[in-house]
């Protein structure tokens, strides 16, 4: 954190100036009143640095920062990230199907408040229902047999005399249906994922997760940008918490 | 998830048509504005199937509903929740007593997210004082002392020099006093406890509750479906986090 | 719990009369129109008799109390447990300097919910800028380097090859900035650190902060207090879940 005075530079990074100083997800005045050093931190490192830095888009930053506070059922300011997360490339379709996803790999009512923020910026966008992905695709992404084959006989013995309903509808629902839906790319499912993963502490599924999430093409440059974003939005433990497993997957592709 | 066009069916399944409709806790108009996929899950595969499965009933299912949401501090649909409990035959001096009992087992705050939810509810049902659980039960419940006691030394052994405050409320305040309490049976006092264990990650403790849960009349098959029921409102990576110690449960009292 | 007639007279005990009912963060009424027992575990067990113990102050209580809400993103009588926590001598610089540090430690946007909150009651309270710390300290606090360059290097070997943005500014922006503001006394800021990892089942890192926050001079008691404290605020699970490691920290410091 330096001197508030850049702030205002700051601001003007992330676009022209006017529509920058609107769409910031923020409200600073608010900030100001209770925190000057958070209102600092939040211009200078956060929005003026962490967003900057090149190495993840700002389209991704936005997409990871909607699915961490989905996943964490954070609804202050829920609905300015995902407006800013459209500014910055995300079509509402992406952000429909995000919300979908995270139902299931986050708790059906925290996507619900997902919801209530979306119809929010959708209906000040006039998004309409044919933006949004069809309950049924025309076609859905080919499926991986064998991986998935492998996936699920071993689901299927450890688990099924635990609940075979929760091992039926992992494969019904999750892994025949949502996973294959074309209206989020592979690569993206699986950085929401993740995101939501680390943001909301549940460790052990990361492994799987981040394996698949660079097997769909995100790069290891890309995931640790994602952890130094994630740090701010997911609190530092959160992230400290996941380092260890992150490093044994990248370990385990490099060796 | 199929057809949308089955909707309708699918909500007339859970009751006199007018009535569910009514009284199904989800607002599907907005949530056909955010994501006609997520609405047709949310109709047929959440209500129209999980919910159907017979192998939990609709009130058990209602009741840990309720127990996850509190433990995850949703207030997103939580009155709709209560509502629909009460209508599935949860009685309201048992939503008292689940939201009392969570005060201790998933923080006082959450706590009074489900007052806030439940005394509007209660207020549109004319539920007064003496439909509610007596502060001094006229018979508390009867105390099975030599587990009672095998539980406290172990605790006052492990945990009596980190903190004797927490080693003695824990036995004054929940052993000797909440779990007495006759408003609750303890049947479903466990599952409570347990379904809101799994939804906020605590797997820890799973062990000791799962246990004394089906100590409690709760059965496997009732557990199993409790977790594929979870597993929309908690989200899959908490089942996924609790299956181990829950198969580890199984197989120790099978074994 | 006993007897609800002794509310009366719990309440009295945290202050002078009427302020102290005027400042009970509880709506006693609705409480009671939804639970009469929790209602009485509230004012009987809860401001009672946990808030009334002397083993930890009721300025420290109460700031820990608002570290474990806002960490756990508890909207539910925020403001109204900030309030409580000025009365009893949290000073609104140590408030606003909290919520800088939870945003670090428990994400960006449970801060903003502690920023709402505390905007409320710093406006009741005709808080002005010159009462906040300022975004740059005259001086800041003295750094212990070799202790700091331990920790860097203990991170730059493990983790930088994971993510050198991590690593990069948990130094610049945590280890060499936030941790050294002078508005918030080191101690405090390590209790407040502890309580919102507790609180929020983070116990990973509880190993690294409550040695640093004994080394900063909170007493064993006090910890121990705190657990009995927090188990009210966070649920007994995540104290159960820190407890080992607490008692791993304890008998470390006596061996």
């Amino acid at each position: 954190m330096r001197k508030i005075a850049i702030l205002a530079g700051a601001l003007a990074m992330t676009g022209p100036t006017a529509k920058a100083q609107e769409a910031l997800p923020v409200e600073m005045e608010r900030l100001g009143a209770v925190s000057p050093a958070l209102q600092a931190y939040t211009a200078d490192d956060l929005f003026g640095s962490v967003w900057q830095d090149s190495a993840l888009s700002q389209r991704d930053r936005a997409l990871l920062t909607v699915a961490a506070l989905i996943a964490r059922s954070e609804d202050e300011g829920l609905a300015e990230y995902i407006d800013l997360a459209i500014d910055r490339g995300v079509t509402p379709a992406e952000i429909s199907e995000t919300i979908t996803h995270l139902a299931f790999y986050a708790g059906w009512q925290n996507a619900m408040k997902g919801v209530d923020a979306a119809a929010e910026v959708f209906e000040a966008r006039n998004v309409t229902a044919a933006d949004l992905p069809a309950v049924e695709p025309q076609s859905m992404l080919p499926l991986d047999q064998e991986s998935e084959d492998q996936r699920q006989s071993f689901v299927q013995e450890r688990f099924g005399n635990v609940s075979q309903g929760v091992v039926d509808n992992t494969e019904k629902l999750l892994f025949l249906d949502l996973w294959l839906r074309p209206a989020l790319a592979p690569r993206d499912r699986s950085l929401v994922t993740v995101s939501a993963l680390i943001a909301t502490g549940k460790v052990e599924q990361v492994t799987f997760h981040l394996n698949r999430a660079m097997d769909n093409g995100l790069t290891k440059d890309e995931a640790s940008a994602a952890l130094a974003h994630l740090a701010f939005y997911a609190g530092w433990p959160n992230i400290f918490s996941a380092m260890p497993v992150v490093k044994e997957v990248f370990d385990s592709r490099e060796g």
